[in-house]
């Protein structure tokens, strides 16, 4: 194609990267200090000093930004459940693992910082598609741990696997989402441990 | 005592009680219109057409009302998971029971009309006596229940019975806590069974 057939936008390589990469990180942290549900994206843009034009060529709207926030942030608990569960060794232990990392990475990001939790309460509530993504992922690690442990003979095998793992999600549920875990902060140190011998018990063979 | 020696307020007998009722039923209709946290003591006087001083006499503050409303809730709550255990023959049946009961009763009580769950809310963040009376009771019925499994060989009894309880608890929480309830509203249906079936399997002797 010539230039004169095709007026299309410049191709988006990786200076385009670094810059929706400069705004999510820029937004991030205005959010932190003035919330997401207040901030606008003239504000945001006067806080960057980008032009809001020029920060619509990047992200269609507020909500978009957030997305990219909340994905990066739902991105770092997936990452540190999937380390905690490489690392243990059997699926008993990887099942702890799990739990514990979730419980303990989503806390520390989402409420070590109230702001942070503002954008994931949006995004939660909302059934954003960052939210789905991370569910999907932890219920799909939570089928793969089950799955090994009922191979291996460590668990039971009556109870249909997709019986067993939904019940189990619904178990760690409200420590998963954020809109429950903001009432659930003085059970994260006790819970986990209570909840993952509960369900170990109910794993019983 | 002569009459001359006692200027102390008559004493509360039967007539009072009524005053008191009558205040709470005007209070929890106007509260479901306007919002308990909207609504003030004069807003609630004009509305039942007592002047401010003479609610005063009989509550102490906002709150005060707040609680007797929350309470008679909490209480119709119990009375309905009491009624469903009776009925119930063992103890597999009375923790389904129980569980339902709970789950559908709060709903009804605190969700078909949301501003009673205004209320509710206030209780169970600031834990008012009411709340921490429910729950205590609500783990009673419970401990109850698991101890005559656990007499009748129907449980297991490796566990501790505090600990079993305990996590058993835990489990329950997201549908007992008005504040977390409000956010699974979408799973009555389906998590008491579930659930009730993961405690029930993690019970197996």
């Amino acid at each position: 194609m010539s230039e004169i057939e095709s007026p299309a936008p410049q191709p988006r390589g990786p200076a385009d990267h670094n810059v929706r990469e400069q705004i999510v990180v820029a937004a991030e942290e205005h959010f932190s200090h003035y919330g997401y549900e207040k901030t606008t994206v003239s504000d945001l843009a006067r806080s960057i000093g980008f032009s809001k034009a020029y920060i619509y060529k990047f992200f269609d709207s507020k909500q978009a930004i957030g997305e990219a926030i909340c994905s990066k942030t739902l991105e770092a608990i997936v990452a540190a459940v999937e380390e905690a569960v490489v690392e243990a060794s059997t699926p008993t232990k990887k099942f702890r693992s799990m739990f514990n990392a979730l419980v303990s990475t989503a806390t520390d990001l989402f409420f070590n910082d109230r702001k942070l939790y503002d954008i994931a309460a949006h995004s939660a509530g909302e059934g954003w598609s960052s939210a789905r993504a991370y569910v999907q992922r932890i219920e799909q690690i939570l089928t793969e741990i089950i799955r090994e442990g009922r191979e291996s003979g460590e668990f039971e095998r009556k109870t249909p696997l997709d019986e067993a793992v939904h019940s189990i999600f619904l178990v760690m549920l409200p420590y998963v989402n954020p809109l429950l875990l903001q009432h659930n902060l003085d059970l994260v140190e006790d819970a986990p441990v209570q909840l993952s011998n509960l369900v170990l018990r109910s794993l019983a063979p």
